[in-house]
């Protein structure tokens, strides 16, 4: 019998610890779950055979290193800042350890201390990070592989969306992941990528502005902007001088240009507090970043300020949002990101029976022979239930085929690792695609600039 | 004879030092000068008999304690950063000790510890703050000394610029003052104010198009924006109830639109470095805030994406600054304020002759038994030589008077103190006029929001 201690039993966890349990019997394994939330743990596992449940508190070191000392890999699906923790009691009881999320300075420093423990420290097997590694590097490998070629160009985008079939608002969007950061996406320091050879950089307050139009085959067309750092998958994908790279997050078209009003507003800050927030309206609180008259409404005061015309779609989706309400706000020294975030969950929370939608497309652009070629690369997937979501599946998966991948064999490799060699991503995507999870590669008309 | 010591021989200290050294036989007085340039040390006090100048390190602690010892008060005209090391030891000595610089909090928590040595540490002396808050208060404490008259608006705007007749290019600016403030103004937190009783946010963003005219009379028109936290002079004036305050900088009419262009790009940030900055043009650093494209001219993808006509004049200050230009920028490893900063020193410093020019404009709005009264103050001051500057004689003369004033035992306060009382303002104020830093008050028809 082998154990699996999964650490974290919350949404993202839930297809993770399905997959352990469905198999539990025919790979002998024992999966022992802990979470802080009891009621979450007996949710994921409830009576079956080979899980054992228990509350569990990462910072309790006592408790941590009990647990950890009796598996045989551990799983830490807690929040990233917890991971290091997890990590350093797997290096000195030799236990394997496996993350979604990303390699952290301090986390890439524990590299040769992991190979002398001989043990793996996976990490960034999840979605985004995940699932975009290992696509993208098949192909790149794929195209590598021939010496006739040469790569010119990678773009991906990666978005969490709402299903069609659940969408019903004008933003065409829900949150189905961490509320919070999609109020503060992008707002880490300025935005950089290469562009045929030319860095580009963009502030925070005109991201949302500079979008471009992926479209992926057989859903339709998204809107993309710009990630923080694209610079970094250069090294990451053996890259180094390629022109053109460049990553991005999908959102359904129309939702930038109108996410920029509370971006130009200023409420997408999180840095300062608002006098009387507790007691002020949402048309209030608005009205904040608009100029002074006692006379002007809000409404002509911010279609003004912002150039909007009166008949762009942006003004429905504001009011739809209520923005323009007399909503009390009740929440005491709030900041304006924490009051935004609570006009929107009131609106874009998902309903039951609502389905989520994960979109990934990648650009590869290359020449053989001096020709110009390019392939596209995309994933839809949606969820199944409000508990095996798109998000859950392709978060989980992953992390929970390299564990079985890791528990048989299968991945030999030790230290600091991401799925970025074939041996480990080539199983993991074929095992995927049984779930649903699989990518369209096309090669498609090159699309170059013109004159 | 009273001693004297003034550390820092800067540009800000020049008037102050030609002040003590005027007034030194009269008053008994001699000046130790200490700078870290003796170079400096030696054209501020030439070989005046009252005067001794030394190379001093501020953080040498042995040198600093030797040289407050001896002295009867201390000076400090480092940056604001050093004061602390100052004053603890002022403290330690028990001697009085001024600088023009900003209460932080740690001078703050000093307030008991001076009162117990019985010294006092006189801050916020010069122009901005200092002249500000003497005028402001002069008048503030006039209009209350009458019970029938309630303050109902407390604006203050202030600017350092260039004379008119040393006006030669379409800014209507040149660096008069420390350059790299210039280029980040605004940038460390949101912008907050109360107009009619409603609290206000401006993000950065937008700081420079949320603008005011300003005319001061016999000098024209100028534009303000909002300085960053307006809020906290409610306390220090005692106007915790006014509906609206606002204090501002101002500029000539039509730089804050253009300088706009530069927030909207990106390029006054100064948290990350542009690789490749020291080979680079000018042309080529702007044109890594835009969309790329092989064909488009940077000129047409800038006033594209910041929806500039061709004939604004905008275009003709950007052009004239050059930054269309092939100039190479030359700093290796440079952030984009740096690089802004060094492309506008090529054109903004200041030539020989060139006078500077300090225009201070204060609002003050009242009703005088329920009628809508307004009072504006005004001052101009033009710099007399390169080394007589508008701003040196500003910043400095008030640090020279309160000097005199603490000397000759006219000011008797202990403690942290901040010159808001009659008993500092209106002697200090007085003797300024008789350098030409006098303002014009006057009662003008009082401008109200109409329908």
């Amino acid at each position: 019998m082998k154990h699996i201690l999964v650490i974290g039993a919350g949404r993202s966890a839930a297809s993770l610890i399905s997959y352990l349990l469905d198999n539990s019997t025919k790979e002998g394994w024992m999966i022992n779950l802990g979470d802080i939330n009891l009621e979450l743990v007996n949710e994921r596992i409830g009576s079956h055979a080979n899980a054992r449940g228990f509350v569990f508190d990462a910072v309790n070191e006592e408790q941590r290193q009990v647990e950890i000392e009796k598996a045989d890999i551990v799983i830490s699906m807690l929040p990233a800042r917890f991971h290091l923790l997890v990590v350093k009691d797997c290096i000195r009881f030799k236990k394997h350890v496996i993350t979604p999320s990303y390699v952290s300075e301090e986390m890439h420093a524990l590299d040769q201390e992991a190979k002398d423990a001989g043990i793996i420290i996976m990490n960034e097997i999840g979605l985004d990070p995940g699932i975009d590694h290992m696509s993208a590097m098949k192909v790149l490998d794929e195209i590598r592989s021939n010496p006739e070629n040469k790569l010119t160009c990678f773009e991906s985008f990666t978005g969490g969306l709402i299903a069609p079939e659940s969408d019903n608002n004008p933003w065409h969007y829900k949150f189905t992941w961490n509320p919070r950061n999609v109020v503060l996406a992008g707002q880490k320091g300025a935005v950089k990528f290469i562009q045929e050879g030319t860095y580009k950089y963009i502030p925070y307050h005109k991201l949302f502005t500079r979008t471009e139009i992926i479209e992926v085959e057989g859903h339709g067309k998204f809107e993309g902007y710009a990630n923080r750092d694209s610079l970094k998958y250069r090294s990451i994908y053996g890259l180094k001088d390629i022109p053109t790279i460049f990553r991005g997050t999908l959102r359904g078209v129309g939702f930038c240009r109108a996410w920029d009003v509370f971006v130009q507003l200023g409420c997408t800050d999180d840095s300062y507090t608002i006098e009387g927030s507790e007691n002020m309206t949402f048309r209030a609180f608005f009205n904040l970043f608009l100029a002074y008259n006692p006379f002007d409404r809000v409404e002509l005061k911010l279609m003004h300020y912002l150039k909007i015309d009166h008949d762009n779609p942006i003004m429905e989706k504001l009011t739809w949002l209520g923005i323009f309400e007399d909503t009390i706000i009740g929440i005491p020294d709030a900041s304006p990101a924490q009051i935004l975030q609570y006009m929107l969950e009131l609106k874009w929370s998902l309903e039951e029976d609502d389905k989520d939608m994960i979109v990934m497309w990648h650009k590869f652009g290359y020449q053989h022979n001096g020709i110009d070629k390019e392939i596209n690369s995309s994933m839809v997937v949606k969820g199944d239930t409000d508990i095996q979501t798109a998000m859950a599946k392709t978060v989980g998966l992953p992390v929970a085929i390299a564990t079985k991948m890791i528990l048989n064999g299968t991945i030999q490799s030790r230290g600091v690792q991401l799925p970025i060699s074939k041996q480990i991503y080539e199983p993991i995507l074929k095992e995927l695609e049984l779930y649903g999870i699989a990518f369209l590669e096309k090669e498609v008309e090159p699309k170059l600039y013109e004159k």
